[in-house]
C-alpha cells in the first residue's frame, strides 16, 4: 500500500503502460489522481502518468513491484496473469476488479459459463478437446462453428471459424492449449453492439449502446446512438448491467453484444476501460476512465449522459509498416473533428495509432465528420 | 530550435508552469503536441508536462534556455520580460504571441493607447507622473479616478482607486515606478465581461462571451450566456476581435471587458490563456488551450461553439493557510460538476487551487451546480 506526497492521495497503479493508461491518466490530472503505469518509457503512457514502474505486466514480480508502489491496481489489458493480482491483495494492495472477476473473464469458456448461469443471453457453447467432440457439437448447434482459444486470444486472434470439420483439426491444433476450446454457435448477427458499464461498491451506471464494426477483427468504427427496435436499446443496457453484475466488475467493464433480428445477445466481456467507449470523451459527461478511476477509488461515479444528439469514433490504425510522421494538421483542420493520438513510436498494419471522436446532430453526421477527418491522417 | 523525437515534432515551449501551462499540456498530449515548461518540480504542470526546463522565467537565462528547448515559445503570463523574449527569436526561437505584443500589453497605458488608437472603446486615460496632472485628470474625468501602476499589477495588486486627492498621494507612491501611472476614469460598470479570442497567422475567432463576478479583485465565477440588450453581445465579441487584432495576438487572447448600459468598453487584455475561458473545456467544441495551441503552431483552429444551453465556473480559492488536504469527493458527487486541480501544494488564501465547470439548460442551472459543487471542497 503507497499513498503519495502529504496528501494521503492514494496512487492508482494500472497492470501496463498502453494508450487506455494513457487516457486513464489524462481523466485523472484534473481530479488530482495520482496514476503510476507498468510499463517502459516509451509507451503511450509513460510521460503522462505520475509514477512509471519499469516493467512487464507478463511478469509476476513486476506486478508485485506496482502492487507496492500504489494504494490500488487496476487494469488496462484482461491478460494480466490472475494469480499475480491475487499477490498483489496477499501483500496488502486492492486489485480493482478482482482478480476473481479478472480470473472469470480471462477463461472464455468460464466467462460464458458465469454469464449463462446468470440468465444473461450468450450463443450456444461447449467446451471441446476433440474433433469427436465437435463434430458432436456441429450436429448440436449447426455450421459453421466459431473456434475459440479459452486464454489470451483478442482482436481475432485466438479465432477460427469453422465451415466444416475440414477446419478443425487445424483449429484444434492452434487453439487448444491444454484445456480444450471453447465452442460457440455461429451468430449471424445484423450488427454488432457495445455498452460500457461503471461500477463502484454502491452505484452502477450503463453507458450509452453503440454500434460497432470491426475492420479485419479489429474495432474500426464506433457509432451512438443506434437505430433500434423498441425495446431493444433498454434491452441491450439490461443486459450489459446484468453481464457486469454477473463478473463483479469495479470500474468500468466494456461489453461487446451481438444484435440479432428480435433480440440480443453478449459476446465478450473487458473488465477495463474499451476501445468502444473512447466517445465517451467528447460525448458523455464523464468520460469511460474518469468513471474507471471513479469505481475503481470507490468515489461518486458521473453520470454517462450523452452530451449531443449523436457520436462517432473512428480507430486510426497503422496502414504501413515504415516508421512514418502523424500528419494530423488536416485532420485537426475538420471542425468538430477530436484526434486522439497515442505517441507509438512504431507504426505496424492494423495497430491503434489513435482514434478521431466527433460530435453531431445524429450518429451519422458524426460519422461522416469523423471519417472525414481520420481519411486525413496520414499514418 | 528544437525538435523532439524522429518526426520532426515541435516543441511548444511555456515561459511558466503554473495552471494555465498544466491545462495547455493536458490539451497537447491527445494531438501529439510536446510542451516544455518552464520552472520547478513542484509547479502544477511539472508532472505533465513532456520536459520540465528548470528555471525561473523571470531570469533571461533560463528564457532563453527555455527557447533553446524549444521550436516556439509562448506564455501563460504577460509579465515575462518582452527583451528576454526578443533575445529568444534573435537566437533563432519564434515567440507567440510575438515579443512586441507582449510589450505593448505590458504597459497598462501603452495597451490602452493602441486600442484607443484604433477605435476601440476604452475608458479615457492618461499618464500622470505628479499629484498636479492627478488633479488636472480628477477635473477632466471626475472622480473617483482608477490609478494603476503601467507594469507588472495583476489581480488587482498595482491598482487604487482614489476618492479624492487625499488617496492619490500614497497611491502614487506605491504605484508610480518610475514613468508615472496610468489614470482612467471610473466606469460606473454594472457587469463585468469577457470573451477570449483565438489567432493563427490566418484565421481568427471568438468565443462566447462570459460574464465574470470577481471577489477581492480575484475572478470567481464566470458565466455564459450572458443576458444583455439586443445587440450588445455581438458589439462585445466585435469589441474584443478588434482588440485581438489590435495587439496582433497569437494563440488565445483574454479581452476584459466592462458592460455598461448601452456600451461595452475594454478595460485589459491578457495575450494567454485566461482564467475567464476555463470553462471552454468542458462547454465549447474547442478548449481556449488547444486552439491557443493551434494558434501558436500555426494550426488550423478548431470551432468555440459553445455545446449547452449554458455554462458556469467558480474558481477554488484558498480559504486558510494552513496546508490542506483537497477534499473533492463530495464535490465529485454532484452530478455533471467538473472539477480541476491545479496540484499546488501549499494552500494560501485567495490563491487559485482550482476550479469547478458545469454545463446546464442555462447559465444559471449551470451556475447552480457548479457553485454547489464548489462549495463542498474542502480546501
Amino acid at each position: 500500500m503507497s499513498t503519495d506526497q502529504a496528501d494521503d492521495r492514494t496512487m492508482v497503479g494500472i497492470a501496463g503502460a498502453g494508450q487506455l493508461a494513457r487516457m486513464t491518466c489524462l481523466a485523472a490530472w484534473p481530479l488530482g489522481i495520482s496514476v503510476a503505469v507498468l510499463g517502459s518509457p516509451a509507451e503511450p503512457s509513460a510521460g503522462v502518468c505520475h509514477r512509471l514502474v519499469e516493467g512487464d505486466w507478463h511478469n509476476a514480480e513486476d506486478v508485485a513491484a506496482l502492487g507496492a508502489a500504489s494504494g490500488v491496481v487496476t487494469l488496462e489489458n484482461e491478460f494480466v496473469d490472475a494469480p499475480a493480482l491475487v499477490a498483489v491483495e496477499d501483500a496488502g494492495t486492492p486489485v480493482r476488479p478482482r482478480p476473481g472477476t479478472v480470473g472469470v473473464i480471462q477463461d472464455k469458456a468460464d466467462q460464458k459459463e458465469r454469464l449463462a448461469g446468470a440468465g444473461i443471453p450468450v450463443p450456444r457453447f461447449a467446451v471441446a478437446s476433440t474433433e469427436a467432440e465437435v463434430e458432436a457439437l456441429g450436429r448440436d448447434l449447426g455450421w459453421p462453428l466459431m473456434l475459440k482459444a479459452r486464454r489470451l486470444g483478442y482482436d481475432g486472434r485466438g479465432n477460427a471459424l469453422a465451415e466444416s470439420m475440414a477446419d478443425v483439426p487445424d483449429a484444434l491444433e492452434r487453439l487448444d492449449r491444454g484445456e480444450g476450446v471453447l465452442v460457440e454457435e455461429h451468430v449471424p448477427f445484423s450488427a454488432e453492439l457495445a455498452a460500457m458499464v461503471a461500477r463502484s461498491s454502491r452505484e452502477e451506471l450503463v453507458y450509452p449502446v453503440v454500434e460497432t464494426v470491426q475492420k479485419d477483427h479489429v474495432c474500426h468504427e464506433v457509432t451512438t446512438p443506434v437505430a433500434l427496435a423498441p425495446g431493444l436499446e433498454d434491452e441491450a443496457r439490461r443486459i450489459a448491467l446484468a453481464s457486469a453484475q454477473a463478473a463483479e466488475s469495479i470500474g468500468v467493464m466494456g461489453v461487446e453484444m451481438f444484435l440479432l433480428d428480435d433480440r440480443v445477445v453478449v459476446n465478450e466481456l473487458a473488465p477495463r476501460p474499451h476501445n468502444s467507449g473512447h466517445y465517451s470523451i467528447e460525448a458523455c459527461e464523464t468520460s469511460q476512465f474518469e468513471n474507471h478511476l471513479r469505481g475503481v477509488l470507490d468515489l461518486p461515479l458521473g453520470p454517462a449522459d450523452l452530451r449531443a444528439g449523436g457520436a462517432a469514433m473512428v480507430n486510426l490504425l497503422g496502414s504501413y509498416s515504415a516508421p512514418s510522421h502523424h500528419r494530423t494538421e488536416e485532420a485537426m483542420a475538420v471542425p468538430g473533428a477530436h484526434v486522439h493520438l497515442y505517441d507509438k513510436a512504431e507504426v505496424r498494419p492494423g495497430r491503434k495509432m489513435g482514434h478521431v471522436t466527433a460530435l453531431g446532430e445524429s450518429a451519422e453526421s458524426a460519422l461522416a465528420t469523423a471519417r472525414r477527418a481520420a481519411g486525413l491522417v496520414r499514418l
